[in-house]
């Protein structure tokens, strides 16, 4: 179950790569419908795509995390109610439009509900809702109603792709992971391009499984790989008010141990988690940041978000600039706002591998400078170039390569340690949200 | 001693007006010069300038307060010792490298404010440095050593203004406040352009008086005028190694009540809080925050923070796009990551003026968007567009107006305010900081 290491040079290849990851496990068919609308709040034409995950049985082992922001969308709020619920039957997700904060926005989603439910033999508390986009804005519940049907129609069982797909809202390509254990499978998709943070994103995670196990364990289980992959990400701080990962096993496949279930259950996380990072909004540099010889984990996992974080260390990336400096004005800003002083005097820094802290001052001359913006360069995503009018957009739609910034900060102070997945900071992060509704 | 609103047409006007602003407190002179140098770690031609301000006599009134990063730079570990001196007679200012955790960094400043004191008939302990600009280089030592001769032959007693562009880096303009309290007066000028956050930024501060107030009580007046001005303050969270405020009186003028003082020294650092915020790299758009109805005034402090701190929000408002979604998105992060539930039943937020969310849900029309985009165009400092090869520069230099975007958030569940001041987020932040070094 290592991580794949992908290294795609062209959308065909990642196609290719898709299809050797997308069968559904047993018990479950997907279907999508696609439609033309125009938002009472901002009368343009957007097109909304309305993804249906269902069981062939409802079932009672199934769970979810969801964002801690404090105001939750209509989703998140009905979804926390489904958790005391005694079975699951189907998953119904929109994108384009959030329903947060709207006026009626539970009412709306329950009918959406109660319509899949109709359409499915289900009864509407067996159906999860989820939805992502722009916050405040009203879901077009008629429009939704309406091609329920089609989306009920095109119910498959060979593949998670067409859901992958239909989650989708400024991602550059569906996100899909799997593993194979023993005679079941695990098969995982993520939603989720910016405004991506610890403790829950602008991230939708679907997870089935057909590999039996019982709910608490699945929802323990669930709990302790979010909090090893999803929680430890961050593209931009910004928690959404949306973020949700579900699981749902078919309970089709017996006796898998459930150690090996949970191992499959946090390599799909984390690699989802990287995944989401990859294709985050306007990101050209994965930075990976491993804090060892912490006093302990949350400790070390506070640090490495704080250098994830900074921005203008992410700016000096984003140009491959080896400003080191700015890393340790991140880690000394962080540390410095603690209430209990850190001995900084054993902390060693590398980038790349390189050493270019130690003993309390930088260890750099001009050869290592070099092979610093070496590293930066040779773990770019593309290259960054404005469009003729000045924008600038990524190029690509499909992730050439899984190589990292990789930046070590060894602490000298204990036995703990943690691994933070974040992001440079780009112009085409600007470009991409200064104007996203337009 | 309200603020100054200043709407600068030109940078003509911009300079009559800082003649009526600078004029030096009795019993101080300032010198500059300026030098070329080879920095020894990127070994490209660069100037640097440096500052010198002597009082005519050394004054025990004097006091600082630095910023509270782990890896403070060589300057503040000095200037923290200088705290416990009787007297201070010069401060001597360089820019372009900071002077932080380079080898032998605080022997360097110690030779330097030792070569000043030789040349000005003081003690080395009476000489506070301060360095701004790149971390981890070394100071050129010998080259400053050789220009102290000069500035000190500059040294003149009408004008603060060669120092308040000596000290600048990457500031569009020279920062300079001023009040008239009595006989006396109150000069401040700041420099600081990026890396700007509570508890003190890539700022420098230098506050002059003549306007005689005794040690315990200027320190303590300048402790509590920092904290509701530059700690009030963020470009972009990041705090940095080097940020001093420091104030110094000659003590010329007797009588006038502590009181008056304070408000005035309140006044400079709030101006020159708001100065850094609009002249932050790449700002185009100023954030101003009130937060009201709040428990107490930390909790008040923090969510304002939270939200001129939420980079999608701050994107949004650099496209002049109202996407108040992702205004209470930050608001709810912020607040769902507290220990402690807040209730936000009687939250209301405006915009502008505006009444954008109450009772849980947006007050949202297409009238009302039209109205939010007017307030954030209008409180634009310039418009951005790219130059024929795709970078992004602010095309001005000089403040064109002090508007400021107005964000206001009660939550209705106290009695408590603050007000917190920010910036969007821009291509122009993003071209000056991921090159900066270069």
């Amino acid at each position: 179950m290592a991580s794949t290491e992908l290294t795609f040079q062209t959308t065909a290849e990642h196609r290719a790569w898709l299809k050797t990851q997308e069968t559904l496990p047993r018990g479950f068919s997907v279907g999508t419908a696609s439609f033309d609308f125009i938002p009472a709040e901002a009368p343009k034409p957007a097109t909304m795509t309305l993804s249906l995950i269902k069981l062939d049985q409802p079932s009672p082992d199934f769970g979810a995390v969801f964002t801690r922001n404090a105001f939750p969308g209509a989703p998140v709020i009905i979804g926390r109610q489904r958790l005391d619920e005694e079975s699951l039957g189907a998953l119904v997700i929109n994108n384009k439009i959030s329903n947060v904060c709207a006026p009626g926005g539970v009412e709306t989603a329950e009918k959406i509900c109660a319509s899949v439910a109709a359409a499915t033999g289900l009864k509407a508390e067996q159906v999860l809702p989820s939805s992502t986009g722009v916050i405040g804005w009203q879901l077009p519940v008629t429009e939704i109603q309406a091609v329920i049907p089609t989306a009920t129609a095109q119910l498959q069982s060979e593949s998670i792709l067409p859901a992958a797909e239909g989650i989708m809202t400024t991602d550059l390509y569906p996100k899909l992971r799997s593993v194979e254990i023993g005679d079941g499978r695990i098969v995982g998709i993520a939603k989720g391009a910016g405004m991506v943070e610890p403790n829950m994103a602008t991230m939708l995670v679907f997870i089935l499984t057909d590999i039996a196990m019982p709910r608490d364990v699945l929802r323990a289980q669930l709990k302790a790989a979010v909090d090893v992959s999803f929680n430890r990400i961050s593209i931009d701080t910004d928690t959404s008010t949306s973020d949700t990962v579900a699981v749902v096993s078919s309970g089709l496949v017996q006796d898998v141990a459930p150690d090996n279930f949970a191992a499959g259950l946090r390599q799909i996380c984390r690699d989802l988690a990287e995944d989401v990072v990859r294709n985050g909004e306007g990101v050209r540099h994965v930075l990976r940041v491993k804090v060892s010889s912490a006093p302990d984990a949350v400790f070390a996992t506070a640090l490495g978000r704080a250098v994830v974080n900074a921005p203008l260390f992410k700016c000096a990336v984003a140009g491959n600039d080896p400003n080191v400096g700015r890393l340790v004005q991140a880690i000394g800003r962080h540390l410095g706002n603690l209430d209990d002083p850190t001995d900084t005097s054993r902390m060693r820094l590398t980038l790349g591998g390189i050493e270019i802290f130690a003993d309390g001052v930088f260890q750099l001359n001009p050869e290592k400078e070099r092979a610093l913006e070496a590293h930066l360069t040779q773990a770019e995503l593309y290259q960054s170039a404005p469009t003729a009018e000045g924008a600038y957009h990524p190029p690509v739609d499909y992730p050439p390569h899984e190589r990292c910034v990789e930046i070590g900060i060894d602490l000298g102070i204990g036995g703990a340690k943690s691994t933070v997945l974040g992001a440079d900071l780009t112009h085409e992060y600007v470009t991409e949200n200064a104007d996203y509704r337009s």
